[in-house]
Order: C-alpha cells, then sequence, then structure tokens
C-alpha cells in the first residue's frame, strides 16, 4: 500500500473526481431514473418479477461499468446481485460494498404527488421509491469508481472492490445470512462498506459508525383453561394478564434501566469522547420529537436522547395482549396474556447470553398456576467500528474531501440490519458510506434523494477507494 | 306481628307443609316441566316470543296459584312479571321475592345429554335449562306460600308478599334498574328475598348473605401518533404498553393488597366470627381449583380462598392490549394501549368515590407525553346482611325447618348482582333463599336441579313466611 499522497497530489485528485462527476452527472441520473421505474417491491409477490428485472437491469449496468464479474446470486426468495472488480495491486485490501435494489411499497394513494415509479427532477431532487433507500446509493457506487480510475488514471481499482446488492432487505432479509454464509469465500474483505445509511442532514455531514443489535422474544403466560368469572374467582386465583403486567414492569428499573440480572454484562460503555462528538451535533428535540410522532422523551438516568437511541441496549415492549379487548368490559380473569418484547444491543452484549438471562429473570417471575412459554427469534448482533479505527478515518476523510474539508462528524443507528451478518461471518470491520439524510423520507410517500449529495456519495466513494490503501488495519 | 310460636306449634306448622308438599309434589314438577319447555332464552333475539310467553305462562300460573294482583310489565327488552297477594294482618312486614324467568342459551350440540327444553327427570333430578337457574327456585315460592297458608290455616300470607320476576338477567339486566326506579312505590318492602343463588353443597345447607359490587373501568393510552421503529426511537420515548404493565403492576402491593390509596376506605372488615363461621365450611382447594379451572391461589395476604372471593375488594384485569398482537415479532414502540380492570367491592366502599381515587391514582402515574383517557361503566353496589340481623335470622331459621334442623351456615356470593338494584332504590336488606348446589351446572350443559332439595326450598318459602313478622327489623 502507499502513503497518503501529499496535499498537492489530493487537491488535483479532488478536482480530477469533480470534473469526472460533473461530466458524466446527466447520463448517472437517467441511468438511475430507468432503474428507478422497475418497480422492485420485495414484500408483495406480485412484483417478484420487477425484483428480478431489477437485478438484471443493476448486472448489465455493473457489467457497463466495467466489473470484470459479475453474477445474479439466487436465493430462496428474490435474487442479489454480486460483482467484483480486482485489483491489479494484488496487496491491495479487500472491500465489500453492501446495499439492496429492493425497494418499499409505494402507491399514489398513500399521498405521493407524483407516480412513485415515475422519476421527477424538481428542485434540485429526483422523487422517486428508491432514490435513497437504497438504489440511490448503491448507484453512486457505479459512477464513483470510474471517478476514481479518471482520477487516479488507474484501469484496476485501488482496492479488491466487491459489491453485493440484495433484493429483501425490505422484507427483513429473510435468506441473507444463508446467502452470505454460502459465498462465504467469494464474499471475503477486509472490510465491509454499508451504503444504506444517511447522515445527521444536508449541512452536517457524518459518517455512521455502527448499528445496535437485537434479540426479541414472545412470552405466553397461561393461567385458568379457560376464562372464568372474576366475581367467582377472581382475587384468589394468578391472573395471567396482571403477570404479563407485572413482567413489563420489572423489565426496568426506576432509573429506566433494564432491571434483568446479567443483561448489561459485557456492554460497551460509551466513552467520553465520543459522548463530547455527539454532544458537538445540532440536536433539537421539539424536531426529534415530530420525527418520532412522540410527545415526550423517556430513556435511561443520565443518557441523552441521542446517546439512548445510538449506544444504550434497550428493552421494549413491542406488544401486549390478554383477556377480552373488545366494547365494553367483561369480568374475567382471562385463560392467557402474551407479550413481545424486544432487546435493542450494543457492541459486547451477546444475544446467546441475553437469552438465557431473560429465561432466568422470567423463570423467577412467573408465580406458581401460571405456566409459560417463551420464545426467540433470530438475533441480529450489533456492529460498531471504534472511532479510531483506520478504516473508519479513510471513510471520513474521503467524506470530508467530497464535502469541501468539512468536519466529518459521527453518528451511529438505533436500528439493526443485515450488515452484522456480514460482520459475524466474514469477519470484517463493517463501515457506513451514506448521504441520504432524514428529509428524505425513507419508507414514506414522496421518498427523495438531494441530487447534490447523492453526487457527494459519487465523490465520496471514489475517494475512498483511494483512502482505503493508506489505512493499516 | 306475633311472638315465635312454642315448639310444639312449630312441629306441627313444619309436619303439616311437609305434607302438603309432598301431596302436591308431582303437579308442582309437571307445572315446571311445562315452564321448562319454555325457550325463554333472553340474549337471543329470535327467542324473544319465548321470553314473552314465559312471562305469561308465570303470570297465569301465578294468577293461579292465588295472587290477587298480577302484572306483566314491560321493558325496554324483554318483560317482567310482577305479584302482590297482600296480608290481611295489615301491620305485616312487606316482602318482595326477586328472581328471572329468562335462561341461558342451550343447544344439544354443546354436550347436553336429551334436550335442554324438554326435561327429563332422572336419579331425583330434573335436567333442563332453567332447571335451578332460575325457573326451579323462582317455582318453590308458588307451592310454598300455598304450604304456608295450608300449615297456618290462614287466607292471605302471614306477609304482604309481592314477586318481581325479570325476564333479562342472563342478558345483564340492562333495564332492570329503570323497571324497579319506576315502579319503586309498587315494589316498596321491608326486605328483598333473592332466590338466584345456591347453597354450599347437599350436604351443607347454608344461606347467602350478600354479594359484592363491582366497578368497572377501561383506561386508553396513547404514545406516539402511529406505532414507530423502536431501533430509531426506542428507549428514548415512553411506551404506551409498557405503561400499561406498569399501571397493572401498580394495582397490588406486595401482599396482593390493592395499592390504590383510599380502596379500602370505608370497606366493611371481617370479623373474627364470620371468619370463624366460614372456617368451619368443608372447603377442599384442590376441588375448588377444578371448579375454578385454575392451577394455584393467589391473593390478598392474611386471607383464606373464600374469604378473597366472598368478603375482600379486588383489583382485576379483564384485558389488556396494545402493539404487535399477531404472529411473528415487529419491532414498535406501539402507538397506544389498553386495559380493562374491573373492581370487586365490598359492604362500605362506594363506587363513587372508588371511580375518584382510581382517577387520582392514573393522573400521578402516567408520564409525561402518554395521553389517556378513563371511562367507567354504571356500577353495581355492593350488598349484605350483617349476621345478626333479625330477618337473616329468620332466613335460617326457616331454611333449617326445611333441612330438619340442620345447623345452617353462611356463604356469600363473589359476584355481583342485580339485586344491589333494589336494595340501593327500595332501601331495603337483601336475604338470599335459594337451594342450588354447584354440581347443579349453571350457565353450563345438563343444568339440573335436585328435587329434594327443590322441595325444601318449598319448605324453607313456607315456613319464612310465618317467621318473618317474629322478626322485628
Ligand atoms: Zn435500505
Ligand atoms: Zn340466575
Amino acid at each position: 500500500m502507499s502513503d497518503t499522497p501529499d496535499s498537492a497530489v489530493q487537491t488535483a485528485r479532488t478536482h480530477a473526481v469533480r470534473a469526472y462527476v460533473e461530466q458524466h452527472r446527466a447520463a448517472f441520473l437517467d441511468d438511475l431514473a430507468a432503474w428507478l421505474r422497475i418497480p422492485s417491491v420485495s414484500a408483495q409477490p406480485g412484483h417478484a418479477p420487477d425484483v428480478r428485472a431489477s437485478a438484471e437491469w443493476l448486472a448489465a449496468k455493473l457489467t457497463e461499468t466495467g466489473f470484470p464479474a459479475v453474477e445474479v446470486w439466487e436465493t430462496a426468495g428474490a435474487p442479489a446481485v454480486f460483482a467484483e472488480w480486482p485489483s491489479d495491486d494484488e496487496n491491495a485490501p479487500t472491500v465489500l460494498v453492501y446495499g439492496h435494489h429492493d425497494v418499499q411499497p409505494a402507491a399514489r394513494e398513500d399521498g405521493w404527488h407524483t407516480d412513485p415509479f415515475e422519476p421527477v427532477v424538481r428542485d434540485g431532487r429526483m422523487y422517486a421509491r428508491g432514490a435513497s433507500d437504497d438504489k440511490g446509493q448503491v448507484f453512486f457506487h457505479t459512477l464513483g469508481v470510474r471517478a476514481h480510475l479518471a482520477a487516479t488514471g488507474r484501469t484496476t481499482p485501488a482496492v479488491h472492490l466487491k459489491l453485493l446488492v440484495e433484493g429483501e432487505e425490505e422484507s427483513g432479509s429473510p435468506h441473507f445470512r444463508a446467502l452470505v454464509e454460502q459465498h462465504a469465500d467469494r464474499l471475503a474483505a477486509d472490510a465491509v462498506i454499508v451504503s444504506d445509511t444517511g447522515m445527521w442532514s444536508e449541512t452536517t455531514p457524518t459518517v455512521c459508525t455502527g448499528m445496535r443489535g437485537v434479540a426479541d422474544c414472545e412470552i405466553e403466560l397461561y393461567g385458568p383453561d379457560q376464562d372464568i368469572h372474576s366475581g367467582s374467582f377472581g382475587g384468589a386465583v394468578p391472573n395471567p394478564a396482571t403477570v404479563a403486567g407485572r413482567l413489563v414492569a420489572a423489565l426496568h428499573d426506576e432509573d429506566e434501566r433494564v432491571a434483568i440480572p446479567g443483561f448489561y454484562d459485557g456492554a460497551a460503555p460509551l466513552d467520553d469522547a465520543e459522548r463530547a462528538l455527539i454532544a458537538e451535533l445540532p440536536f433539537d428535540e421539539s424536531s426529534w420529537l415530530a420525527t418520532a410522532k412522540s410527545h415526550g422523551v423517556l430513556g435511561e438516568a443520565g443518557y441523552s436522547t441521542l446517546e439512548r437511541v445510538w449506544a444504550r441496549p434497550t428493552a421494549e415492549v413491542n406488544g401486549i395482549g390478554g383477556g377480552y379487548q373488545g366494547p365494553g368490559g367483561k369480568t374475567i380473569v382471562p385463560a392467557s396474556a402474551q407479550l413481545k418484547i424486544s432487546f435493542r444491543l450494543v457492541a459486547g452484549q451477546d444475544p446467546d447470553k441475553i437469552e438465557l438471562a431473560v429465561r432466568d429473570w422470567l423463570a423467577a417471575r412467573v408465580p406458581a398456576g401460571i405456566r409459560y412459554e417463551i420464545t426467540f427469534g433470530a438475533p441480529t448482533r450489533p456492529c460498531l467500528t471504534p472511532l479510531d479505527h483506520p478504516a473508519l478515518r479513510s471513510v471520513a476523510k474521503a467524506m470530508s474531501l467530497a464535502f469541501d474539508g468539512a468536519k466529518i462528524r459521527f453518528t451511529r443507528e438505533g436500528g439493526s440490519g443485515p450488515a452484522a451478518d456480514l460482520q459475524d461471518v466474514l469477519h470484517a470491520p463493517v463501515l457506513f458510506l451514506g448521504i441520504s439524510v432524514p428529509s428524505d423520507g425513507w419508507h414514506a410517500p414522496n421518498e427523495k434523494v438531494e441530487l447534490d449529495l447523492l453526487l457527494k456519495g459519487v465523490e465520496a466513494a471514489a475517494h475512498l477507494w483511494s483512502e482505503l490503501p493508506t489505512a493499516r488495519f
């Protein structure tokens, strides 16, 4: 790997990247629009042919881009696209880019001002389903690698470049882990670049450093063999709906910390340096609450709202049910009750240990006379790249070059995603390169992408392939 | 009113009552069977003509019995029957008997061995829907008053006797209170005799002394404007399903006492004498649990199971719901949650004050960011006749005479019923005269009445009209 180029070389390269991008901007946007016209809605079986057409369209485009190897990979569900462009520097690091070509459902009557599958450019934005999530952010890698080659005069990228673009992310990626395991050899990489997240805002460029994991469970509680009369028996037998409520209440202590013994074991603490960086972000509680469609903040004592959603593990009740839920009243002791709880996890927490801790907690709390069952879904592990990781510095540097030298701040994602499967199976650090902003309206009507930001994404990708080989990791 | 007759007179009268009852037993049972053939199912609109036919059949039978005034009273729903037989002793106390002529639904395919509306006598039992609940127990008053007259040589009863037999009890008596209020003058009484309960068992004759009241409420809790993503927002905003659970947990303290401040204000304590009487009953926990279809006992510390269901107020979760309740998981913070809670009340507790206490408790516990609504249904007040009440002693005496001098013990009903409306509107003590036993299968397939017990009910009624005038209350 080469050393960092001197500043004159860097400046020249930055200009060259920008010039190449400007030159190809119109064709790039036309191509993206063509892809966005394919309604690759993975959650709707009727669109399965469109999801396949989307994969094939992308495969053809990647071939045209110059990737010497492009394959459509079948899964038990929708197809994924794999592409590979080896570097002629055989010592170059291997990088795997992740994205998805399927989109959320969208229909005009949901409140779209224009056809969601007929892209429209207005006021510097392209409106279409998938414009930012995730076709736009996958697509910036096509022009990105070309700009990288043009600006460096190379004929192959400075990294061994791989792309994996799945077709089921908006349906929960049910076959993704199996796909990654099946092709682990082909996918092997020194780093994974996920282009399926965003930035803080149009004016605050950021790099995401990790996602929370998630483990979820369903608890069934059984009391009487059938609903029984609360006059005749109430107050003398255990009520499974009451037990459900008591379990919910026992999930947290008075400081809103999760009260399950062992829950925090191994959880990576948030260090002062990162807390200081988070505190620098221009957080506005009222606008955050508007986005959350919520009317108050509440969370673990001692942490800010951003820290709570990005960097702290949680226990959340996703559903609760038991007894009579129809109109009016019914004086019964219910036969059963049900709880659905999910736990967001941070780096260092092991979903298997969380499961054991929850099982022990539950066993200790269910009273005699109530039978229970608990089942866990497949967990998603957390992923986090430390702020001082060399590859993360490269991503920040590439973003800064694209954003005219702006200071790049750091965020995290509170959610969980298939990136964790890549981390787990490939044993590679996961990094995030995305230019979408909260106003883009992911999963909502009138999804859009900011064209200026999209082209900065192209530039950042172009720079990243030059930067990463200088990082020793 | 006369003094208690001496023991020779009493013995003669007891024999006379029994002789009269034996003499008329066959005709009495034939008549009851005829009434039971009318499927007066109030909950099924298609049976409305049968409910009316049942009222008219009863009215005709009461006229034939000798009641000089018999009326069918219309309500906004099914008709009730009122009958009155004044005593020629104008200083006699006025007694109002309550029962109902409607029955629970029944169909052969529910597990009946014979047609539920074609009475069958087998092994000393009559099987039919309504045999014990409540046609049988209403009907024993027809032969009862005739036996009373025959044994005393009177031409009118020794009490001013009134009967009110409603037609909607199995549908929740929706128009009963309005009916009682409308006819309060005609219904005025010194005591109410409810013949719609039972005894401890075939071998342990008992008198019920009261029923619990009930107040119920529905609480709606609103958080985010819609279900929101638990990854993006969970752990930082209040979750209405979590709040619902915490409310449930806060209903009781560690001793399973209701923890709502003020809840027990005024509640009549269970005195040692009554506790001793309850403890004398041959209670078997495993058979009680089998009846409760439950697998453990749990209730207020310091009280037995019978005390808990008969004499202690409770808070019971009848229903809880919120968030995702379908198959699998869904990582949301739910927009709303719902609780249905009913409170059983004992003598001295005022439903209006309970409502205020619950409202205050709720207001103090719902966190900022959660909006709530609470609505209460129409409450039913508790009713309780003290063990030393003279009229209750008369009831016990009448039962003892019918049961060959057996010791009569006391029970209560954990449930709540329209008897409380009579107590409230008429300002009269409520007493219970019933001979049904738990094995009669109220509301279940193969409902029956024990014929020997039914005829003891006839005798007890006959004796009661002689006994009550001797009680000064
Ligand atoms: Zn996406
Ligand atoms: Zn009844």
